[in-house]
């Protein structure tokens, strides 16, 4: 099944709970920077985003953060409203303008009851956000540095922070401090990586912004795998 | 909902699978030390555990691993088996004699359909399933090698690897190695603090098994959490 399919799938669990009376479904138009809830905060509700785009983070000691997901239109987030606690682990904002519908996840979890497609689908999307998240704590304790930061730029590429350029290239709107908060590791090792991957023309870098080519970077990536890395 | 009651909730959906003609479900008895699945392996069941012990790995370059999970009775794994590529990511051993029973994904997914109340449990599993896989990514991270070393001696004391003793202590059985596999540190580093907990009168240790009161751990742990780490 690939993502679109996944996507259209949630869209139309979406949909059926717009269109039911008394839902609890509320649609909202958030400025760039708002704060949907943080660690410590009950959470409630599952979030379906329309437009604009959300990150979310774990947070550490002395401000110190974990960007996990970029999130765009057709996505949605709230993961914590269905465990037991319903306590956020982790923060939730705004980047630019974004919209979203808000639905209690009680409401979600009655409609698997009467749409047994609704329940596969949530099965398999929280299957899949489960192996990447593995994958992703496999990766802090197997991966160098480098390696994690070219498998970051992929995982990015792919995601609302990302917009299609000529050539198959994207542009990748993120500071190095995001990226690095990404990575796990220190904002100036990221740099440093990032430099060196400049010197081999796999990425341009701008004002808050990559400009890159997934496959070419992709290709470099699976090259100096079980090399050396060039940061340690 | 109490670990307990999740549990109960697995347990019925088993029973329902297993009393359906044609569900394909397969009961088998396997040896300590048996492989099921391993990074790379097409998974299409998900597996029910009756009796004995299974460990989740993540498998790294050089043979080295990451211990995820170690499940025991009334457990289940095989969540590679719900996603669209139903690619194993991970090593999947049965740790002494243990009885499982195989279901074929497509069988579960058919019993949600008919079974909202099994719908609800597996989506709720998995949400908290998720939640603690970014928190042991989060803590990878933000923590040192000894709080992380402390949150997975809480963390697998709560499993089948752990058993009670008196006094509230339990007796887990582990070895230096598997524990550093599960902590994402060297074998030494996590020798050394452990050797600091035992100084303390925290732990001790045998032949493959640490001895350890998880409420005086868990109070240790919140004492010196913020704390200069003891091993970085």
């Amino acid at each position: 099944m690939s993502q679109m399919d996944q996507r259209s799938g949630f869209e139309a669990l979406i949909g059926d709970l717009l269109s039911e009376e008394g839902s609890g479904a509320r649609r909202s138009e958030l400025p760039d920077g708002t704060l949907i809830y943080q660690p410590g905060d009950k959470v409630f509700d599952l979030y379906y985003i329309h437009s604009g785009q959300i990150r979310i983070y774990q947070t550490g000691p002395e401000d110190s953060a974990r960007l996990i997901e970029i999130l765009g239109p057709n996505d949605w987030f709230g993961v914590e409203a269905l465990t037991p606690q319903r306590l956020a682990t982790s923060r939730a904002i705004a980047v630019s303008r974004t919209a979203v519908t808000s639905i209690p996840a009680e409401q979600v979890l009655n409609l698997l009851a009467r749409q047994p497609a609704v329940a596969l689908e949530l099965v398999r999307q929280l299957a899949a956000k489960l192996q990447t998240a593995r994958e992703d704590a496999g990766r802090l304790v197997f991966d160098d540095c480098n390696s994690r930061l070219v498998q970051t730029l992929l995982r990015f590429s792919r995601t609302a922070a990302a917009t299609p350029q000529e050539g198959g290239s994207v542009m990748l709107h993120i500071t190095h401090r995001q990226l690095a908060q990404a990575v796990g590791a220190a904002r100036e090792t990221v740099s440093l990586a990032l430099t060196q991957l400049r010197q081999q023309n796999l990425l341009r870098t701008g004002r808050n912004r990559l400009l890159f080519n997934p496959d070419a970077l992709k290709a470099f990536g699976q090259r100096t795998e079980g090399a050396e890395p060039v940061v340690d």
